[in-house]
């Protein structure tokens, strides 16, 4: 059993209206000087080894379901 | 300016169902053997250097807003 991290994240130049709330919360509670944006984390457990292929199952899972790639930007990576 | 990650994930024993609603349509869409639990990113921009009272404020930060510590598990780590 092998774990894959999938980060996404709205992309920089697409309004975040999460962050946005959050950082005026932040402030509102006097945490000044913090600037937030939100997104969303996955942990894809997968069965069995973590071939190549199998990540590339998990690449193409990311860009059909997991992230709006037409307004979110996603990463993914094998957790260490 | 510094760039602090905070990673919120539900609790071990804590049911996900947005994660159970993630793995039912990776199943459906025939990504077979991928289980996701689903969380929340946040990429927090510090203004100024990025002292270990700054950091502390980000971890308070975290515990009182961007996460319920009740049902979510948070870790704060500075992006390389």
């Amino acid at each position: 059993m092998a774990r894959v991290i999938v980060d996404v994240m709205p992309k920089p130049e697409i309004l975040d209206p999460q962050g946005k709330a959050v950082t005026g919360a932040l402030k509102r509670l006097g945490f000044d000087g913090l600037t937030v944006r939100q997104g969303k984390r996955f942990e894809v457990d997968v069965e069995g080894d973590l071939t190549d292929e199998r990540l590339d199952q998990v690449r193409e899972a990311a860009e059909k379901l997991l992230a709006n790639t037409v307004i979110e930007a996603f990463d993914v990576r094998v957790e260490q």
